[in-house]
């Protein structure tokens, strides 16, 4: 259907048992009807290089870049290290932010959601949010998700034990339908 | 001798001709009396993930901890992606401040300095100053040193053309060397 | 006209010969068709105090509040002081606010811009980007317009004497206009 | 005693039941050995206008610059608003930081906490530490205190009821004599 708003999901983490990949699986079981979310792993993104890159981008980065271009809107699911965007995260973006004239991050309507510590992520989604700047593309400024304590909201394999975040994950996906939708041109 | 600081300088970039490169190329250059600075390539560093990291750090990351831990002090130079850190630098960042109560991060001394673009990587600096805060490193609040335009003050080949910028470059070190003593208990 | 953009502009400082006081005349100035802008000056908004809030918002605030609870979107021109947004306009945004619930800021359309120094406002701009994503306030993500070096492009009285800066300031416009009526319900 | 630190403490709120004047209060009560800490109220420093400034500093400015040159650190207890710092407490740093070259905050020894919110005051905190890096001034980068659900923590008049918080000031005051002692030339 033409309506359908088709997702690309990428949390900012490799490891297997993150509460960040819990976060995204709890997206794609309730995305709501006219809504599709597919993941996409970062486990295969090189280091960025811009001498490789000048020669073409690396099969892995393509591939990504492909899947964003496809996409309506992309779902971001990010730990906070250091007070900041994972480099793995951050790796990725650059990888897909050049060159900056054809990236597939130019006015793509984005959602911003994130697990962990004291402070829910806070730190990494600010900076994520400046990021986007300099791509050009639409973060959705409200409703946020920032989940603090996530040793007492997820079990050990990083699936959600918690009903109240589940129905804020469902708020979020409401939200960023109504956005994409609101900036179609 | 016991007053020598020892300097580990990190550049950002992994590109051959990296104005980065070119400014730490400098910096070893001028190294005042009394200072060694030894430069450290990030390009065999892998993502950051936690699983690996449970079993044991890299050879790579190891050997990068160590060189910290050796060092008085680091110098980091910086390239600016996407209004923030370069993905490679905090990909290492995020390996090397694990577990954070070891890490040879804390109360590290560090002066930032870095090249490029219309702005001079001013916000990959205050993004890189935040991330220090978690680790507890004592980064050097000035000199700054932001390198406008590096296309009009570098090579091809990244190597330094400008005697301001090589004058400047030299103020940062000297005041690297006055922090780095005077934070010493 | 229904789909005529009124636009309230709002500089983030006092002084008589302000470079951002002259950047906004040069936006008034080259307001295009279908487009109004009208300027509010922040000099009679008092210090915040959520005591007196309590008691109902000042008469200087209540008007500020009312003039962009009737704008369809603001234009904010702002220098920057010690590497973030001027506190007299901070303040101001304290005011307007608050409550959260009512805010005339909620959703509202805004486009940055500011001139000064070598870094041309970018960190205060920032900084306002993050204020604006609390207050659910839609903030263009581009075009930006960071005038850098003042002092070579604004006379004694803050007249911008660059036709290029000039011509940037009518880009900001039609992307506003475009954002505003793109994000219109 | 020549070794006795003098400390200003400054909080960004001017509400009379404000939970960081009252974490302040706590902070004079538990002054330990060898510190002073005297407070300095806001509420009667003008909007910062250029033009006042350059025909001279307004009287309660003149104060609040000669209270702080006298003192041997800062220690900030401010709330959070709009994601930032309260335009007061910005407002007032702007005028204390002119003119640069002679302002009092240069290499002045600082200590940040603050309390509200779920997120603790994290992202103003942060935001004061990038105003502090303009001004050249020493921010110590931990103990940090972020002092999250403060309704929880204080009563209706700002008084601090929470057993854990009090010694975590104790914890900044100490880390604060030790940082001050510890850049002393």
């Amino acid at each position: 259907m033409a309506d359908t708003i088709h997702v690309l999901g990428i949390a900012g983490s490799l490891r297997r048992g993150s509460v960040n990949k819990g976060l995204m699986r709890v997206a794609t079981e309730l995305a709501p009807e006219g809504m599709t979310i597919e993941t996409h792993d970062l486990s295969d993104i090189p280091l960025y290089n811009g001498d490789v890159q000048a020669e073409g981008d690396p099969e892995s980065v393509r591939q990504l870049k492909e899947r964003i271009a496809a996409a309506d809107a992309l779902l971001v699911a990010t730990p906070e290290y250091n007070y900041s965007i994972p480099g793995v995260l951050k790796n990725a973006i650059d990888w897909v932010s050049r060159p900056p004239e054809t990236s597939p991050l130019i006015e793509k309507p984005i959602a911003l959601m994130g697990a962990g510590g004291l402070y829910g992520t806070v730190r990494a989604q600010l900076h994520l949010r400046q990021v986007f700047v300099f791509t050009n593309s639409l973060v959705m400024p409200k409703p946020e998700l920032m989940v603090q304590r996530s040793w007492e909201k997820f079990d050990k394999d990083g699936n959600l034990q918690d009903e109240e975040i589940r129905e804020r994950v469902g708020v979020v996906l409401r939200g960023l339908a109504d956005w994409t939708l609101r900036l179609r041109k």
